[in-house]
């Protein structure tokens, strides 16, 4: 009964054997592997995008704050979430790595930016003042760090406001195949078509052990990218064992398998809960991420079963007051553990 | 016929066995897997350290630059050699980490400082003076970036002049296996014995897919080395891919067992260098890289017969003229190609 | 009719007769002239801090953000009200100078933080996760960025919040002196006594030509601080001409008269304006500065006639709306021009 | 006899009466002076440049540092003299402003680069390899730091080989007033006419208080540059005090005129050194500043009788022994003292 995180579970089985087949003799090193020239093909392919830069590193957090670095000046601010992870839960990798740039922080119910919100954050900024910060690139998140997922027509209209302003966007992509499944529409459809210029493609929380890629739809800062990963120790000297993950990610449409199956087994959970009347929804859950509420009792209970959760609060108090929990699904989840975890909330 | 470095072969097969072994089911994120624990274990007990700080990333130049940055404030000079990786070949890694270090170069006749360049290097920066950068950490490597090996009196003696200023001491051990192994010395004599603080214990270069472990011997900065590791994203969240890795490195001495291959592989090779009039070696080739002249010819001719290694300047020119290379052999290289490659040269 | 900031006035008469006498001969360079001397012992005396470091930079963006480098970790968080002078005036200089800290921003009416909202602020700032920035500093600001002043009981109630952390606090006091002779208490109880770690003590806004004081309380971070400001260039050659300028404003108490001459030409202009119907004060005016809104059309008429202040919105609209404006008072300000004013609002 | 520093001695009378009348009521703050406009304007003439862009601050490790910083990105190299006042007298603060550059030395005999020795460290640094460091800006000095100038063909040679890899030049010209007076060209032929881009023109060291214009020909620049300038603090509110020095400076050419004096009075001093068979000139004295020799014994004396210079070495030791010193002339230099040290060094 795992539900702490999508990055606590296996990796693929396919995604194990390709990296066994890349294994053999030896390849040119720091990108210049067959397998690279493969997954940018691929990735290009996926996003209709034959002009895009594509890298690739190891965690996510390298690839927002290189990214964020390449679209940001040090004395401006990267427009984000109140709750984004960059903001939230990257000790300030963000900062690290544009050289001390400011994130100003946009209300978000459900973690959602509204377009006025957006613009009203960036109308508070004064361009053109010496005074203040600069404004720079708008950062959007989906799937959100609360599950919810942008419809098309959510992130056209908060690019929109961006390009009012000719900011650049960037969008953290961490479970973006989770949010494709949910939306229903194209790679293409839900970046460069709805104005976002920069996106952090997940790989590690669904299905492989630890790949992103970063995809430049205008090539223009590809070389100053390629410095920036070099300089933070994020270019790999035996790089063929990260193309072999995203190869395999990307092959047969893999990736959004597993995206799949996480979405289902979520989906199972949440209407578990959903007929729990001591269960309370805290987000709506669109994708593979759940936050809810329930008794303090019956965290205990279900962690003394094994579930492995987080508990938004302390375990020890009044059995009765309601704890928030948040509950992730991977690709892996079984269904047999999601009815023994909703036998014990229901008991 | 694969010289051109020890990152461009193969993973070895018990590694990539643990690393199946590795993926069943769920894991704690982030360092708190089991086999971090064993690694951490395994480590304290190869330097006979039990007190030791022990971290992995997935590259040498981000273990070197973060060690550098815990130990090295903003205003201080980082002494090392003139030819060393981390001022040549990690496009400023330290520089970002530390926030603007400086870099001071101590001439290094075969890449290897002596105490008494070291000495006067330190003393010409003047401490206590606001004018100028103040001392900071030193910076050894061994096997060094020319393939010559320090002896154990060496290290003492560089060490014990950083000593004498109060200096920490940093060793790039991105190929320490090697180095070992030619000086048939402890982990722990080449290291805390003489006077070394933290060191870069490579593992890409000598059989793995890409883990380096950071080694502090004194803990005190350990809690800082963890944020900026985090705040640069090299943490990663599925940890245990690399502790897996790490782990079968050290399980039955596999890395003495791979060093000691590619280092058997290089002695071939030079033998068959010494007995051929036309071929200059540049450097006492102490582990497993070579530094060596021969004609351009016949830099072309073996590399139309399929040869891979670094050639020092243009391959179009005079055909007699000597022109340097770079030979490194791997764990993985075989005597057949060897002897091949060296029939190419003495034709 | 000069109401637009208290940088914009002229230096007091004997600041410039002590920059003229400290214009004879040759003095030590870098601050060993003995002028600065001078300097440090009647800074220690004024705050009766016989231990307290002392230095002198020209600018308060300067001040603030060395003492917070020296104060913050880079991976730290600065906790300061939403509307501090280092989050929205200094253009990211807090996270330039600390090497990219993040800082969070605390509710703040009138722009004074409460004990509670500080509190929860720290509470969100998960110390000891390796995931998010940590705690940090604390930077209060008296005279406040609205025209408020903290009571005594104020600053020791949020010092007293920071010390519950073991935080150290920073005290942004650009207006110094104005809140001295509004609080009306001793340096030394509004500062160390209070639980203030370091100050920046402002001068430029209060008579002098452009010179503030960095005083750290514990003088343990003197020598880090020292560096700090040479690598920014904040150390000036010819250090003589900011010694004369802080210790002419430190000597007889000119900066106090100074102060109270600002502070009473703002209650006079108060006291005028709370006389009229038409014009609605913001925050409470407690100094030198006042928030207040007046309609339109009176902000066009009275600059018409000369008058020069902020209005905070357009000039062109219904000239009826009110719409704000900030009136600040400088030493040198005349009663004259303060009725002419205040005739014109009136009219 | 003060010979310690052009830094340690008065500003001209001229610059304090103009600091006095700009004493006189209100100005708009940060650079929006009347006296400002009138400055630009002025620099435009004097260097025949009517596009450049002009701002000033208050130090010349400002200056340098952050014209150095909008020149160069944190991944490139700037190449300067192995004894650059960048590299050896400013704790780093082009790393500090410039994001972690590296600045790459080039030999200099008497201070200054050849083209030769120029190009073989271009040459050095890999461009196009992600490995190393990129090539920068090319900073330049004159005055050098050991009293040379460079001719206007040196100047050309120089810049030239800058413009053969397409990098900008910048020129510390703290000293530039002494080295027009010395090369007799006019200030655009020593810049951009030679080929220069960006130029800090000193006014510290010869007769003000503290200023010096950053001075960019092309003026694309303009306004990262005062964003970095704010943002480093060193953009003064009460920034009539800079701009009223500096126009006093480059009025009726007191610049010339405080430069022609100090130069003459070293003139004198070199003549009275040749002169005396035991003193030994370093370098080529063609500016302010002598590095010479003579016997430790002299050293003691002249300083017992209230000589101020720099000993290049400890003072006790044998009396014979040569050792070095620095001697520099300010503006205000008299005959009298000048001979008088000459009696004593003579005697």
């Amino acid at each position: 009964m795992h539900f702490a995180s999508d990055n606590s579970g296996p990796a693929h089985p396919k995604v194990m054997q390709a990296l066994m087949e890349a294994n053999d003799g030896y390849r040119m090193p720091y990108g210049a592997d067959a397998e690279m020239a493969a997954v940018r093909d691929r990735i290009r392919e996926v996003f209709e995008a034959p002009e895009a830069a594509v890298y690739l590193v190891a965690t996510g957090s390298a690839c927002n704050a290189l990214i964020l670095a390449t679209l940001c000046q040090p004395w401006q601010a990267v427009f984000c979430s109140e709750v984004a992870h960059i903001e939230e839960d990257e000790c300030g990798a963000p900062e690290f790595f544009t050289g001390g740039a400011k994130l100003a922080l946009v209300d978000a119910p459900d973690a959602m930016m509204t377009p006025e919100a957006l613009r009203a954050r960036i109308d508070r900024t004064d361009q053109g003042v010496v005074h203040g910060v600069q404004r720079g690139p708008v950062s959007l998140t989906t799937v959100t760090e609360r599950g919810t997922v942008y419809s098309l027509d959510q992130l056209r209209g908060l690019a929109g406001v961006a390009k009012d302003y000719d900011l650049p966007v960037h969008l953290d992509g961490a479970r973006f195949a989770n949010a494709l499944v949910t939306a229903n529409h194209s790679p293409a459809d839900m970046t460069w078509r709805a104005g976002i210029d920069a996106v952090s493609l997940g790989g590690t929380k669904n299905g492989l052990l630890g790949v992103e890629a970063a995809v430049f739809f205008d090539p223009a800062h590809a070389w100053e990218f390629e410095l920036r990963r070099k300089r933070s120790g994020h270019l790999f000297s035996k790089h063929r064992y990260l193309s072999a993950q995203m190869l395999a990610y990307l092959t047969d449409d893999l990736w959004l398998e597993t995206a799949r199956a996480a979405n289902a087994a979520c989906a199972r959970l949440v209407a578990g809960l959903r007929a729990l009347d001591h269960v309370e929804l805290r987000h709506p859950p669109q994708a593979n991420m759940i936050y809810c509420a329930f008794p303090r009792g019956l965290h205990r209970k279900a962690k003394e079963a094994g579930a492995q959760f987080y508990s938004l609060g302390a375990l020890d108090g009044d059995d009765d007051e309601m704890l928030g929990a948040r509950l992730v699904c991977d690709w892996s989840a079984s269904d047999e553990n999601t009815d023994r975890f909703l036998k014990i909330l229901g008991a």
